[in-house]
């Protein structure tokens, strides 16, 4: 964990006094996540994730907090917060915000297999109709703007290879922006990687991880997906595996001629967005960030994939 | 199931179709539950409970559904109503009001374990504190004045030695009314027996069948539990195992003077109610009620034993 809060038990059981949860039984933190301290939470009425918020503030936090809330009361099976005693979800520990979740059965997998990406398919559907209702809105704060001024602070660090192929590729989803603005929008995740995606089985148990959440083009989603599960480390050639994901997709939320056509595009805006994150996590490290940094080249791979084979949305 | 409303899939899918759940993948009947008929509902985002009320009007179940939600968003864990996606909880199915909840897991135990009995006090207690914030009031449909009403259609089916003690009691619960005013009140499950309540080992996995819940003396709930839990059955000389329910309850709420001494009362309260709905139903069973209609007997076995013995609240 890049930042880490240590908490104490008098800390902890002060903290869920403000909750309808019983005693504490014990807590031990969870060594994953990059950006949280997160803390498995055990007390006499259940099991829970507490999560102290290391970047995120207050002001932020509500709309995350709110969309995960409304998302699980449609059941939509995702990270579910729990309401103090007060009513609302966003408390402090440690002189920091933070919150109890639900704590979800299930476990993410590496290699998916064909049903786990069927049933995937049909949750990033409903998540997307479920959202609609959703009031919030909020931008993505790593879109096109945030990757150009990374692109700037990256100059100096990267190869010339590497630097032409990123300055094609942001003047190519410059170019984009207007086709981007026709798709079907809505709430996406943003985030799907598998370490945020629990399998109970075949079945989801849970999405987590909401915090990079915003209104963007639906099929970005479905883009970071097919990037990491069906393309990247020892998943190449997972047609099967998209297909299922694709087809579940689609008969909840049929998808659009504009979404067809524009998929080459999404994706490699997804895997642009990915390794830019990446290349600025590598060269410009917080401090204490050393243990999770991520290597940026597989999005690199992915993007020169994608410019030599566009794929198809729904084969 | 006294009352049943065959469903068929085609209709289940149009009543899944107002929720973001996914596609329907089975469902089937359970049998079990005296006033609503109940179905397991399988589809590809989870697991879920399909009520049809059949005596329960939709003027009076938001106060029920609400309150679940209140309490599950608390994290109390029971039984959790999910939303549809233009919000609210009370459906129609086969023209009669439904609800679709959580399926929780767990099941309930005939013979709870001490363990088991420390963990139900937490809960209770923390159902009460949840409930506190509620801004939904109901008052008990099955109070004195329903007693007696009762007891008036009751008059000619009793023999005189249950018919004196029946008016004794009443007598006694008039006497009590006072008393019970000044008690801590609050939400009530009113309902708490053994099959009410589902275990996940240890565990309260949650509590369920709120249809009673009210606002009353809080230690109806106990007493309801005690006649249950600690009494009737094979259960009787259960002390260690009352005393695991009490003081798990006052560690959470403590118990106060009033309540030690009204403990005799409330606890003849609870068993007269019960003792007098079951009679209720044996003497004027309602169209298919055979085959679920349950003995009064061992409520008035519990009648006389409290006015033999009255018991101590917290030993």
């Amino acid at each position: 964990m890049s930042v880490y809060t240590a908490i104490d038990s008098e800390q902890l059981e002060a903290f869920l006094a403000d909750y309808a949860v019983g005693e504490l039984e014990g807590f031990r933190g969870i060594a994953a996540g990059i950006t949280n301290t997160n803390y498995f939470v055990d007390t006499t009425l259940g099991h829970w994730v507490l999560t102290i918020f290391e970047r995120l503030t207050t002001t932020e936090l509500p709309y995350f907090l709110d969309l995960m809330d409304h998302l699980a009361a449609q059941g939509v099976p995702s990270a579910h917060p729990v309401a103090q005693r007060k009513g609302g979800f966003l408390a402090e520990l440690a002189g920091k915000p933070a919150t109890l979740v639900y704590r979800l059965n299930g476990a993410s997998v590496d290699k998916p297999t064909v049903e786990q990406c069927r049933n995937l398919g049909s949750v990033v559907a409903e998540l997307h109709r479920a959202a609609e209702s959703y009031k919030g809105k909020r931008k993505t704060d790593r879109g096109l703007a945030w990757a150009r001024a990374t692109r700037e602070r990256l100059g100096g660090k990267l190869d010339a290879e590497s630097l032409a192929l990123l300055d094609e590729e942001l003047a190519y989803q410059a170019e984009m922006q207007d086709t981007f603005k026709t798709l079907p929008r809505g709430i996406v995740h943003a985030d799907l990687f598998r370490d945020n995606v629990l399998f109970d089985n075949d079945h989801v148990s849970g999405l987590i991880d909401f915090y990079f959440a915003c209104n963007d083009a639906l099929l970005f989603d479905l883009a970071v997906i097919y990037n990491d599960w069906c393309l990247t480390d020892a998943l190449a050639g997972r047609e099967a595996h998209w297909t299922a994901i694709a087809q579940a997709y689609h008969r909840r939320r049929p998808l659009t001629d504009a979404e067809h056509e524009a998929w080459p595009a999404v994706l490699r805006a997804a895997a642009l967005r990915f390794w830019v994150s990446r290349l600025d996590d590598w060269h410009f490290p917080r401090d204490g960030d050393v243990t999770h940094q991520k290597d940026p080249a597989p999005f690199r791979e992915t993007l020169l994939h994608h410019r030599k084979h566009p794929p198809t949305l729904l084969p």
